[in-house]
């Protein structure tokens, strides 16, 4: 820069006057921050015991400062910040009303506390309260954490697809039912398959078929914490599940139809939109023919389109292409490579690439470092954004409590559980400036063995602090859940205190759209959308539940 | 200030360039800390995704930036920051390497993880492992939270106590053994006192006998987990131990014996100092004759003098009164005034007061407001430091979870338990910042139905984050514990991650003793001794354990 000489003294008064503003604002701010801190201290220096003092405070100056630090406190939570409508204050008091009431009564009547249990132990019950109608209604925003196969009903599934043409059905060693579709069934001998059809004519009643079958697909069972005793036994009967549906769901047309439905269910249990996690290769018709990826973009992207067009107050479907953490390095390769021209054709369907499966023993991120960072090394123009499932394990300080460090480090958009998190004030911390959402699916992480009594989630500090963060269901389908209500319902009355209300699950509704991978745009629209019916829903609920 | 009219120039002068000094310190402060958020961003910015950066790293470049985050995430747990000695790092060695072996084999094969199941299915497992031995042998430091009658073994309350004279049992109607003195044993149509050697010599033996009583009043069965099916039902059984031998231990001669005892077996486990909660009315002698507050600190202070003085390398133990959650406000204004004075006529013996009982149903602190600030109303000289049990809850945002907020407004030395803590994130940053410290019994929390599996501890997240906290055992006698080594062996391996070795348990050591109640001069003192006994157990446990 140059300066002429005329104008020097000029320049060198101007800097002198800045650098005395800045003097000055440090001095105030030093100032400001003292006068705060000494302030936030301030509430705890009713010190009964406190020599210094040499008088203590009486019991309406200490029930002023105890206001002042609880309040604090309190405005930390997610929510908390929200300002309540006079409508919104009507229904907050609602739901504030019955939580206290059933919190209360197990707390000091020292009975059993039925929404922490075991959700087999919990589900009927909570649906009756008024609580959970009031979550059934209420516009939920995004569900950003699912997998294909376990979205749609299994009432759906059994009343609808195993009344199809083709469908057969055998049982395995362990007594457990598999379902797929052929024109002629393989001859196995392990496995004697039948055509459902001619099943369900021997049985004593349709009916009666329907509901045997039902039970033996869900992981819905009387107890299943003492049936499957630890993780490693819960994943099995998981992955059971998946094997007794997979190869029925692989069939294409089949799979149009169940995605559908499941868009249907969701919208039903007003959730406005989904990003879920799949795979887009393989699906097959019935006669052998087995379709490449660009088939399976498109089958899905259509079903999407056409059920936007016909609800337009929903606002679509985005795929997160996944594969599973026991595959080689170079399968996981191909993915990436896949999933990234899937990407670059597909910029608004296709998000992105996610590793599942039980993290525990398999596979860590670093595994796979080589594939994962294939995209970089192409210098390509568009990228491959990441949605890793990280930290779904209570093995602190192992391999796989490092996905999380490597989630990061690989530039993950969001992560997908977390539950390790807390343990990690770092990553913690650099989630939170980062704006990187945790996806929690709270029922799925009791059932899989990570937490029994749910209000102790490991997630819960964060929440009590105000985290990028979103609730999602995972696989509601295996368990009978509904879309999102039920998460949502033990998310409120496990996850956040007595004191946090509607707040709560608005910001919670509010963040599966801000956190989703809509690009600005859409997000103002989804947001618009949502804001609607919002308000619709507040006026209605204060309507039906005064 | 006046400032003579020559010197205002000067003053003038020196104030403007101290403003221009602030100002460029300012400047170089903000610039020097935007350098910092940067570096510390960057180790996330390894962007495979980033379409910014046009290019990505290779995978060495990438394992650098890994290193530098986890080197970051890592120094920031609780005692990372020791420099261990080069003995030191090999017994660390010997400790990581079977910590990683047992989590590992888990982990990988799927198997069970014993070190987090129920502490009774747990408990003959760990006592074979070569960490236990260690942490046997390794001089811990303090015990800070205790209770008075369940701190002596029950094999020794069995086979020493019940063999004298005068003391009676009989079996209530659920079957439960209570223990007493008589001269003449009440006339109980509900429960039949009986001389123990009465009894005892109706029983095919003395062992078996012995056996049996022990296994009635322990805690301890096959399998709690089932048994106690919630929080309520493990305090029903836990309050019911304290009845069976209540009676017993308020015989002063006894209780003298007993204490004693209890001293003895935590110098034997290797704890050099205790602080432990307790009454110091009501004891009584065989004749009828109840002994004042004043005898019963005597009582307790002569024990630990003659314990002391034949002990040298035993730094004392001071007592905490402690009142019960469920008593009148005046009861508790009572017990406040008494341990005022009892404070200020031992205080170095007498440390303070505590509230005690299951907090869940219970009063809340606020109950007891008045009585509570009682002291500071005296405008008396001499305070009594408050060191009271809060957040041993799961109940989010109650009135019981409040105690936490209480405890803090009450200026509370430590909190016991602080279960709930993490869950309060503006608390927890003014406990940081105070230092007061979290004193955790991990084995307590996990039985009395807190947490099931130890790896979801609610303070996980503060110790990974170096937070104020000790370790101690609450009440081992009730559940057939070792004075503190079973506790320390569960943090190790449970609360700990796979990566956290000998500086943890040090830090732990250490962190006990800055915590306890010692005057500095005290405090030195006992730094000094346990430091030589620290380094006599690394020479050997290294020699013991290579």
């Amino acid at each position: 820069m140059h300066i002429s000489k005329e104008k020097r003294p000029l320049a060198i008064v101007i800097i002198v006057a800045l650098l005395l503003l800045v003097g000055l604002a440090s001095v105030f701010l030093i100032l400001n921050f003292s006068y705060a801190h000494t302030d936030a201290l301030h509430a705890v220096e009713i010190a009964v015991t406190n020599k210094s003092r040499g008088r203590g405070y009486n019991a309406e100056e200490y029930m002023m400062a105890r206001q002042r630090l609880l309040s604090k406190e309190q405005r930390r939570a997610l929510g908390a910040w929200l300002q309540l409508s006079e409508k919104e204050s009507v229904l907050n008091e609602i739901l504030l009303h019955e939580k206290k009431e059933i919190m209360e009564k197990s707390r000091l009547d020292r009975l059993t506390y039925t929404p922490a249990l075991s959700f087999f132990k919990s589900k009927e019950w909570m649906e009756n309260t008024t609580t959970f109608k009031i979550i059934r209604k209420m516009p939920k925003g995004a569900a950003l954490h699912l997998h294909t196969t376990a979205m749609t009903s299994l009432d759906w599934l059994v009343k609808n697809i195993t009344y199809r043409e083709h469908v057969y059905t055998c049982v395995d060693k362990d007594g457990f039912a598999l379902l797929s579709a052929f024109l002629h069934p393989p001859n196995d001998t392990e496995c004697q398959w039948k055509p459902v059809s001619e099943e369900r004519a021997e049985a004593p009643s349709s009916d009666k078929f329907d509901e045997e079958l039902r039970k033996n697909l869900s992981f819905l069972i009387p107890d299943p914490l003492t049936a499957y005793s630890g993780t490693n036994q819960a994943w099995d009967r998981f992955n059971k599940y998946f094997k007794q549906v997979g190869s029925l769901l692989i069939n294409a047309p089949i799979m149009q139809d169940y995605f559908r439905q499941a868009l249907q269910e969701f919208w039903e249990d007003n959730v406005q939109y989904i990003e879920w996690r799949g795979g887009v290769r393989g699906y097959k018709e019935i006669n052998g023919t087995v379709h490449d990826a660009v088939y399976g973009a498109e089958m899905f992207k259509k079903v999407v389109e056409e059920f936007v067009a016909q609800h337009p107050d929903f606002m679509g479907a985005k795929m997160i292409i996944s594969g599973v953490r026991y595959r080689s390095e170079q399968t996981i390769e191909d993915h990436v490579k896949l999933a990234t021209l899937m990407h670059r054709q597909y910029p608004n369907f296709i998000l992105g690439y996610d590793l599942v499966g039980q993290e525990d023993p398999l596979n860590p991120l670093l595994f796979y470092l080589d594939a994962l960072l294939y995209p970089t090394r192409q210098s390509l123009d568009d990228a491959l954004p990441y949605f890793f499932h990280a930290g779904e394990t209570k093995w602190e300080g192992t391999d796989v409590d490092e996905n999380l460090l490597d989630a990061l480090l690989l530039n993950t958009t969001r992560i997908g559980h977390g539950y390790a998190l807390a343990k990690h004030p770092e990553l913690a911390d650099l989630v939170r400036s980062r704006g990187i959402a945790v996806e929690v699916n709270p029922i799925s992480n009791q059932l899989l063995g990570l937490v029994s009594d749910l209000r102790n989630h490991a997630i819960v500090p964060l929440l009590a602090d105000d985290f990028p963060l979103v609730i999602s269901s995972d696989d509601p389908a295996a368990w009978e859940a509904l879309p999102l209500t039920h998460d949502f319902f033990v998310a409120f009355m496990d996850l956040s205190g007595q004191d946090m209300g509607l707040g709560f699950l608005k910001q919670l509704a509010i963040n599966s759209l801000k956190y989703s991978a809509l690009d600005n745009y859409d997000k103002e629209a989804a947001l618009g959308l949502w804001e609607s019916k919002w308000n619709k829903f507040v006026k209605e609920a204060v309507a039906e539940f005064s």
